[in-house]
């Protein structure tokens, strides 16, 4: 266990996220610098990450050379988009031309294919300072990584985006990188206390990672601005995936939109949400009311009841899914390198399409194509869906109990999460809630194609509820 | 240029392709085995690759300890698959664990990544001899490769799929996996006189191969049977491209099945097709006509041209689409490594992304979904669609001419093979016809999903029309 950080308790009211947006104005009047923005994330690094363990490479040479250069855009009044200068991580399960690319596994030390992902090359091309890859748990899997919490370092960040997460939650860097085809990326937003953007599937191009059926890049951020605005900084120059459009939305960060209606979503997790969460996200939904917003529910809305209908199993058939098309990408590899593969990992991806075969991997996706269907009925009805992003905060990792079968998702439990991935719909955490000391979100979720709304719906939650400390 | 080998002319009625079904018989019997088979494939290799050049790398040792196993399997009864044995080459854009991947690009040289794409772990599961990697044309693309043409060493043998066609059209192997995302796997097909199946999109896994969305891995082979045989069993273990149902259809070669009605669709390719091969596919259609199929054609029929003027332009659309989606994967790699790639691969990929742009893209992204509109209101009204499968036999390359444009289609016309590709739609080639002495042609094209009675309808063409010869 490492060395602990003397952390204040988290409370969303009073916690300063890092911004990248507000130092602009002084970047052109000289009186603050993307350098000396990168100097200041740089220091918070040098403070935080002896116990945060988010970074597995930091280019900072390269990342001050960068900084200079855009320092001297900024200058000139000729920033090459609202994003030139901002330090940003990139989760390691994406090529990076300048640093290696190892995803958390040991088959992949060393493993320098000196390319650029997609989004990289176009956050490159927007200016961005690509400072270091962040800590992705092995394969992306549900083995966790080294990285702590950086609120509790007993408690995992989350994964498998735990590196973007716990990079931006600590201050280190305003924006992350992140990637979810389970709850990856929405998860850690929740325990990180970070605003996190899952896109619509394919709306991000994912260059070289487009293997798996429910993956996408999206965005760990310190705010609603910085998370659009580098999602669709890199959207404007990469695209979407093949054959998919891209986001759609403004050149500038939507503004707060409140919505007419929208549904509250139990999900199979519902019995999972530890009671003092509950608490805190009905005090939130409350509020939503109050607000003079329709909310239906299961109890009252038979559109919402069969969508919960729908949902029940989602956490397995999304690991089913999963599973198999990852297999295809490592099945040789764990074969000739068995000792590189966790018995975790093996167990969740191996094992699993084993089992499956490609015919129960078929049942799976018709199953999938009944959930969404389920969920394409609340379009007209609700202009979001409002659920927990997690089922209460970061728990505890102090590793398995020898003698016990192994946790199955010691990074944290996926059920609220799934939905999202499996459904290719957009979803949003709003870092609004604490419970006990600890970031706990609010996830809004829209239908897929409209992730401008879904973030003007989470914005308007994040800028006129009231934060809610339990 | 080679010395060139003493072949006959090509006549289909005449043509002996190599089978493997028929063989098997013999090899339960023990009066054959998968071994001699090998051998003799061995045989002809020796005897024609000097000239047809269709191969990068054979692993003949390998080969021989496979055949050997499968040889026991076979004399104990108990074969993996109707293709146990089979000698099967693979196109070298394909990841294979025991030989490079180099992808006809020099950027590539010595390029092993020792892991199996998922179609050829899936071979190799069904017992198939992965006898060695075909040539492709550079990353795929518009450059040709050294490979002849194996009935007049003059001509191309058609690309990218360059060296599987000519494989299959030399008699070396039963079957070869190909890959189409223009007309890579149809044209070789019709220039080299084998059957050539491109698949629904995502019917076959593509493995680590998912980054343009109108790929597919398909199969040439010496008859229908061994055609259907490789691609079911292949799909029965692979399954189909992540997110997409796998290849729908009986685990035996579907029998031949005569159609009703058929549309005869002319393309934008049509001017370009030479008089003799026109005369030819008449009279093809003619034999339909005379079988009592009702045939469609634009002059009749306002959806058949409503088709041809969704058409119009496929091949610059096809090309667009293409070359962006490609330009991901090697942007970084041509920009480090200009020397390694071609002016026309570099004019051909990266001159029209560029071009392009993410809005230009996701603009033919809209008019694709259009034209496969106007492609669905066929479906009700026709079994499936004949058209010619180039617009005419190979053509002679004999380099670009200095102080003149280079050349844009070396490797032939592909405007009768972007639709099936653009589609997302399933195509057989028939070799049906010859045109002074050299293989041509007759395309079957469904709609997606259909790939059983497209083929079906194609073995109905192949087995009970008479072959023409001009």
């Amino acid at each position: 266990m490492p060395k602990t950080h003397d952390q204040p308790a988290y409370r969303p009211g009073t916690f300063e996220a890092l911004r990248f947006h507000p130092a602009t104005a002084a970047f052109r009047d000289g009186s603050d610098s993307p350098r000396e923005y990168l100097e200041r994330c740089l220091a918070t690094i040098a403070e935080r990450e002896p116990v945060v363990q988010a970074w597995v490479v930091l280019n900072e040479d390269g990342a001050r050379e960068q900084a200079d250069r855009s320092t001297e855009r900024w200058r000139r009044g000729e920033p090459l988009s609202p994003i030139d200068g901002m330090p940003i991580g990139v989760k390691d399960l994406l090529q990076t031309r300048d640093m290696p690319t190892q995803m958390g596994c040991a088959a992949f030390a060393g493993n320098f294919p000196k390319r650029d992902n997609a989004a990289v090359w176009a956050l490159r091309q927007a200016g961005a300072v690509v400072l270091g890859k962040t800590v992705t748990t092995e394969l992306g899997g549900p083995e966790p990584s080294p990285t702590t919490n950086p609120f509790d370092p007993r408690r995992t960040p989350g994964g498998s985006s735990s590196g973007s997460g716990a990079a931006v939650g600590a201050r280190m860097v305003p924006a992350a990188i992140a990637t979810q085809t389970g709850g990856s990326l929405m998860r850690p937003a929740s325990f990180n206390g970070t605003w996190g953007f899952k896109p619509s599937q394919g709306a991000i191009n994912r260059g070289e990672r487009q293997t798996a059926s429910m993956t996408t890049h999206g965005v760990h951020a310190g705010s609603a601005s910085d998370m659009w605005q580098v999602a669709i900084e890199i959207a404007a120059r990469a695209g979407g995936d093949p054959g998919r459009p891209a986001l759609h939305g403004p050149a500038a960060p939507p503004p707060a939109r409140v919505p007419s209606t929208v549904a509250v979503v139990e999900t199979e997790a519902w019995t999972r949400l530890d009671p003092l969460s509950r608490n805190a996200f009905e005090q939130v939904v409350a509020q939503v009311e109050a607000a003079g917003v329709t909310i239906l529910r299961r109890r009252d809305d038979a559109v919402v009841e069969r969508f919960e209908q729908a949902l029940v199993g989602v956490s397995d058939l999304g690991s089913d899914i999963l599973a198999w098309e990852h297999s295809w990408a490592f099945r040789d590899l764990a074969a000739d390198r068995p000792g590189d593969f966790s018995a975790r990992v093996k167990r969740f991806f191996f094992d699993t399409a084993d089992r499956l075969g490609a015919a129960g991997y078929e049942e799976a996706l018709r199953t999938r194509a009944a959930v969404t269907a389920a969920y394409a009925l609340l379009g007209p009805r609700a202009d979001a869906v409002l659920l927990p992003t997690s089922t209460g905060p970061a728990p505890v990792w102090a590793g398995d109990v020898p003698g016990e079968p192994p946790v199955r998702w010691p990074t944290g439990d996926p059920g609220f999460n799934f939905p999202s991935s499996l459904l290719g719909a957009p979803a949003v955490n709003v870092p609004l809630m604490s419970v006990g000391g600890l970031p706990f979100g609010l996830q809004v979720m829209g239908q897929p194609g409209t992730d401008a709304r879904t973030v003007a719906i989470a914005r308007w939650a994040g800028e006129h509820l009231t934060p809610v400390s339990i």
